[in-house]
């Protein structure tokens, strides 16, 4: 038995605040734009396609079909069932599998077994008791896909499905998209899946992705709330999300990795050191998009206080103690090293704290600041730069990640940090990246070198790979040379509209404007 | 694909009247009494049951509870639950069984093949996504236990069901029961099993099984009428299930062997020779129970007719073409002979026919009726009586069924039937019956020859049984020497509360009343 409770640290005033700023839902009703017949083993059968609106198909006992939607969207379903034959005479019993892309329905889901619950994938086995009538599922899924198979019903009847409908649900407009489009095909069509992806996780919170956590992470947040800025503007989502983290905390004051907002605000006993600090770079970003000093004020204490107890964590030689820190996650990766990285991360997150004590007057923390991160810059050189191999090493290990985040904390800069990001195949090799998050950073470190071209030919090949796969939004994990990779050691489980991959919608307007 | 359509001729005057009359259900709010552990294969563990109120037990993936209510109840559960370890990261994935007698917890549901749908057998998965938090199922179940097992939960917290509650329902009402028990030991858990099947049967109609079909069937309502006549005398559910059956026939005027009532009233496509003919007496009874004029002149026609679309199965013998006629029903035993049952029942129904006729005045079809009475009595004696035997037999098969039935249609009456009656074991052994409705016909019979004391015994020793094998209430079928017959090849779909086995309830009260 579990007994020991975590109590997290809860300020009433802050989550107040939070729920006042829910957003308002947009429901759009969907129909399928076309009709799949299931083959026996449950896949979309590709030679048997119908358009939306052809007549009603009966269906017995081990027959399906699947409704594409056309693009994906996050909401609720309603079914109208029918029948052909006697009146029935016993329930449909209906199996339904959601998908966000077509792949997934050729899963085996039965045979997952990865270390995150098998209760995220989005199947129902649903008794359907009175045909005629309309089935409404009350669960919200992600999804273009929607296979409905019948897994048993009587041989009085077969079941019709006469009608399937969609309530797509966001917190996004439309109407406030800035009149921005590339005229660049490809450039196009990745800014398309990445005002879908953001899209389908603007929901009551920024949402890392719909299909399963359906909670607020940090490191997530930061980069949707930068894509919001330059898309969907809903300014207010993310004062509400750095609120229900200032509000629910950690014991020791802590941002947590993750926050639940549902059934009540509360933060997760879950926390991450790089996630705890840059909600320092989200907040001095929300403050410059909006000018809301209300926020700046609620929120500054919190956000110096995670800079603080990040620096808590240094040795005497200035280097972070990551046997005694919360988890780093940096990125998926396998085998990637962590210690150099979480360095490199806390200078850089000191830099916008910095800013914002800048912003705010405290022009004595700032000064604290800066000789702060003068003394770790100094402490990642000594430590981590390996001047035979000319690029930062952690336990002997090269990793792009860390050279990214050196790049980023300015540890390295100008033509020496140019150099180091130009040999990116070679860190690659010795550990790829595998996130779009991580990816996201890569590409701002080229641009703050001013290698603009090497930034957008990396978002044209890896965003642009995703396109070309047929994704209608982006996942949360891309390995060009191998779709199957996932962190949960099942795909099953691997969500397709993940926001932090969404960033090339604020990539492009704001750097490639003119393309 | 099935593409010819049922037309059920339909009154909507009568179908009117019907809706009319739709009961008021009473709801009662019931918690369990006491809650087993399942063990690893599902099954409640003997060795660890736990009293209601017992403090909130956390709950891993593989593991469950089985919550027993203490009695058969009909409707609806909600269940509230918590956790226990981290605050829920994923939703949780359960399996709910819902039992009527505890051994079918025991069952291989998954392995049912039998040839009624296994959409009936009464299970459900659902993610419950809010914790803490309370779901409410949505559909009606008929059960005493509830097995709610943990089919995936995330590591990061336990499972804990802090309250399962039911919502019982049923449009019987206690308080309208007459001051009545056995004092006899035997005979009140018998009467009190009898009541128990009959409340729960008792909804928006006279369901013949709340597990399962949920609707009219017209051989079950005869009895259930009788019953309810001597207890919850709801006499307008019956009045209201007779006009369902008149107000929605087959396209030539026959009587449907059952009808559906929901989402509107609707005649079945199946027909049965002897349940249409069973309108008439469940007709006159209700008529002699009620003194209810404006019903009697409603449906007499209809009554009249079916005697009528009968007997236009006769052979120029008096004989029953059963080639031609609706499927014969009598009773769910393997290889029993129905041809000659089918005539004792039309002539048994024509008795209530012409009693009808004379009710209403219509002496000419009174007259006409037992003419033809006493030509087929005759028919019967010539073709089915084996002199050699003294007994009938049909087909060279002389099953205690159609002994019964010959008895109680007066073609043999007095001492000879007696008799026959009394030869019981011989004529169970060529074919033994295997319903309680069928047993009910056999006391009748035993009590229309005067043979109290071999009815008493008879309804000791078969409805006993049941009661000694821990019953609530009693099953759709019931083999003394065979607990797993099911006349469905898997005892997963049996009904455990059926109506037609509630008789006692009358039969005690009408025949033994000082017992």
């Amino acid at each position: 038995m579990i007994d020991q409770k975590f109590i997290p640290k809860n300020d009433a005033s802050l989550l107040r605040k939070a729920q006042a700023l829910k957003p308002v839902l947009f429901h759009e009703t969907v129909r399928p734009c076309r009709i799949f017949r299931l083959t026996e083993n449950g896949c979309p059968d590709p030679d048997a396609v119908l358009p939306a609106g052809s007549p009603a198909i009966p269906l017995k006992a081990g027959e399906g079909l699947c409704f594409d939607f056309g693009n994906h969207h996050v909401g609720h379903i309603k079914i109208r069932f029918g029948s052909t034959g006697s009146h029935p005479d016993a329930p449909a019993l209906i199996k339904l599998r959601f998908a966000e892309r077509q792949e997934e329905l050729m899963e085996d889901t039965a045979g997952y077994n990865g270390w995150i619950s098998k209760s995220w994938i989005q199947e129902e086995t649903v008794h359907v008791d009175l045909i005629p009538g309309t089935e409404v599922l009350k669960r919200r899924y992600a999804f273009r896909y929607v296979a409905v198979s019948v897994e048993a019903v009587s041989k009085k009847y077969d079941l019709v499905i006469e009608e399937v409908e969609c309530d797509s649900i966001t917190s996004a407009e439309d109407g406030r998209l800035p009149a921005y489009a590339p005229a660049d095909p490809q450039l196009r069509e990745i800014y398309r899946i990445c005002l879908r992806t953001l899209r389908g996780c603007m929901q009551d919170v920024f949402e890392d992705g719909p299909k399963r956590d359906r909670r607020l992470w940090m490191g997530d947040l930061r980069l949707q709330a930068l894509a919001n800025y330059a898309a969907f503007r809903n300014n207010d989502l993310v004062k509400r999300c750095l609120y229900l983290f200032a509000g629910s905390r950690q014991p020791d004051g802590k941002l947590s990795a993750c926050v639940f907002h549902e059934p009540v605000p509360e933060a997760d006993d879950t926390c991450m050191f790089d996630y705890m600090l840059l909600f320092v770079p989200a907040l001095y970003e929300y403050w410059k998009e909006t000018g809301d000093r209300e926020a700046l004020e609620d929120l500054y204490e919190t956000a110096q206080l995670q800079i603080d107890l990040a620096a808590a964590f240094l040795r005497e030689d200035g280097t972070v103690c990551t046997e005694l820190t919360p988890h780093v996650f940096i990125d998926w990766a396998e085998g990637l090293k962590k210690e150099a990285a979480a360095l490199a991360v806390l200078i850089y997150c000191m830099r916008y704290a910095a800013a914002l004590a800048a912003e705010t007057g405290d022009l004595e923390r700032e000064s604290l600041l800066r000789k702060k991160i003068e003394i770790l810059k100094q402490a990642a050189l000594r430590t981590y730069y390996d001047p035979e191999r000319k690029c930062f090493t952690d336990d002997g290990q090269a990793a792009l990640a860390l050279q990214v985040w050196m790049v980023l904390a300015g540890v390295v800069s100008g033509t020496e940090a140019a150099a180091l990001l130009a040999r990116r195949e070679a860190f690659e090799r010795e550990c790829a990246m595998m996130t779009p998050y991580m990816h996201h950073y890569y590409v701002m470190a080229l641009l703050s070198c001013g290698m603009r071209e090497a930034a957008l030919a990396h978002i044209r090949s890896y965003w642009g790979s995703m396109a070309a796969a047929g994704a209608d939004t982006c996942p949360e994990i891309w390995v060009q040379d191998d779709p199957d990779a996932s962190p949960y050691k099942g795909k099953a489980v691997n969500s397709y509209c993940h926001a932090w991959s969404c960033t090339p919608a604020m990539l492009l307007p704001a750097y490639f404007p003119a393309l």
